[in-house]
């Protein structure tokens, strides 16, 4: 993970002698903690590690997750009893003379540790941490490679496996199932499994609302993979597919692609945006498309960017973004297509890869 | 939601003019957002709740989950374009002299955010807010309760399910898929499913290792519902039982009786955990029992205080808390048993209620 730690030290815009990183109770742990070490079995609340310029580190953790520690090859400090972690922290800080820390990821009572513990000027390098963790290596690319497969093997069998009478739940719980049965550990996020009129609000996730002919489905998932999140949606017609349903979908899937013909190095991530906004402020669906067109995806699902109108930034190879255009007609429904792709040299390639040409009743 | 943010401002050892909760990208999100409106389904990335002392509560989101923060009944301020959280947020905050901030929960990054955006001294009532939520008010204690029961439906479903020659995650993916078809919306957290010597790494998850004759299976898991989470473990052993699995067992599960015996109002949570520590320690399995007997569980998985010998808590009606003693054996394996209770007026009641008499063979 050398070369991690050197990639965030080569991005800062101020020298720092050591950056922290330490986790509070979950949820609040700093994915940053996997990033560095490269662990991927744990917990680690309550941990910290320390990187530093070199491309050294070194973990403090607790006594129950020391073996687990050790995997990563790095020093590790086991804390037996909670009152040994204010010594051992100080002690990991005795020779630094300014020290960085992830704001973004860090609690307020952490900073309030880590102050106390040291002499120490705080920097917040956050926006540094950020733009390294968005600009993915090989190891971290095949993790997403497989993440996305595991979904989209999943979506693909999504037609066979929904019937009229199911409740979103339970459509919900198989998706889930099947992820874990092809080698997931989790569910990404809350799938957002919805039907009928549900499926015209963006964020919701499921009801017991039962299934039934003339909606649509939509399902919008993701599997984790070694820590690494997908992110895929595919939306479905129930009992045939009308012809306002099918312009919808077109819509969609053209603004979809309208944006992945965008992307390649150099390009401003707000105009990926606008290309397939403006697919959409063209087509009879004007005004319906009202969010940001996909976010960085990672470690976390929102791994700190996006493309969209509100974000400054520049695609550069490595980058891992969801592209996923939608429609929403409150009260009648809504129709979103989502994948994740990583820019390449010479544009991008899709992560996820199920199947979408065109809107599949079931 | 009233009485918990009167709560909260009673328990409060320094007045302050009004508490901000304020929330970051996931998973930096503070549950005690979803503690003082009651909403159950979104997201809330970036949202911020503001309490009153007199009760009131209104809240600042993105247009995209106003309608699902309207369900709160509370006043709800949608920001449109995220240039205007910060004007949202001065204008929150303009007639505040002194603020309470959640700093176990709130980012670092989130913090200065609020200090940019006030005048007012701020204080940390974290603490306040911790004591407050581990007392759990019966709307609270109900879903615990479901949370509790799909859990511990689908414990005892488990030798049913188990089979030798069964990969660890394979059993890991049909807890999660039984329990969301009984309502779950989630796991609690990454289930433990470990078997053979695996067993005794009490933080294991689970892998691809085949369960096989003369292994422990050790389940740990719990459901998410409406946001409040259960934890359970059984252990099981797979082709008969030896006759030191059996010791192992019932010394565990002695343990566990003997700490359930303490439990009522009055009463210290380190007395609780040495009650279990004590049985083992007076075993064969002395020195075996590697971890505090249990933690507070509620919207968290480790809902801020426990039953340990670094925790100072005296037990009232309403603390809801894990009991979960066990004994590792490395390269030979481990038994846990855990249940969830709830501190009443005369003692404890048990939320989950999964067989557990003897070690069950599969």
């Amino acid at each position: 993970m050398k070369t991690r730690i050197h990639n965030i030290y080569k991005r800062l815009s101020e020298d720092v002698d050591g950056i922290i990183i330490m986790n509070s109770t979950k949820p609040h742990v700093d994915m940053t903690f996997y990033y560095v070490t490269g662990l991927i079995h744990g917990e680690y609340e309550g941990s910290a590690v320390l990187i530093n310029p070199d491309g050294t580190a070194e973990i403090l953790t607790s006594v129950l997750e020391e073996e687990s520690a050790c995997k990563s090859g790095l020093p590790v400090t086991a804390i037996k009893k909670s009152e040994e972690r204010e010594e051992c922290l100080k002690d990991m800080l005795k020779d630094i003379k300014k020290i960085g820390v992830n704001s973004s990821e860090l609690t307020y009572s952490a900073y309030k540790k880590i102050k106390d513990s040291t002499d120490a000027e705080i920097v917040d390098v956050s926006d540094t941490i950020s733009e390294a963790r968005n600009v993915k290596d090989q190891e971290e690319i095949d993790r997403l490679k497989e993440a996305g497969d595991i979904a989209s093997r999943v979506a693909d069998k999504m037609p066979d496996v929904i019937e009229e009478g199911m409740k979103e739940y339970e459509v919900a719980a198989e998706i889930s199932y099947m992820m874990k049965r092809r080698g997931a550990t989790g569910d990404a996020f809350e799938t957002i499994s919805s039907s009928g009129r549900n499926t015209a609000e963006p964020h919701f996730t499921s009801s017991d609302r039962v299934i039934k002919s003339g909606d649509f489905v939509l399902l919008d998932f993701g599997a984790v993979y070694k820590r690494y999140r997908s992110d895929i949606t595919r939306t479905f017609a129930v009992g045939g597919v009308t012809g306002k349903q099918e312009r919808m979908y077109k819509t969609v899937l053209e603004a979809q692609e309208a944006a992945l013909a965008m992307i390649e190095p150099g390009v401003d991530g707000k105009e990926v945006h606008n290309a397939a906004a403006e697919v959409i402020e063209s087509s009879e669906f004007k005004g319906k498309f009202t969010h940001g067109l996909g976010h960085s995806i990672g470690l976390s699902v929102h791994d700190g960017s996006g493309l969209s109108p509100s974000v400054d930034i520049v695609l550069e190879p490595g980058m891992v973004f969801t592209v996923e255009p939608g429609v929403y007609l409150p009260g009648f429904g809504g129709v979103r297509i989502e994948d994740d792709i990583v820019v390449t040299e010479k544009g991008y390639e899709l992560l996820t890869n199920a199947s979408k040409k065109e809107l599949r009743s079931i």
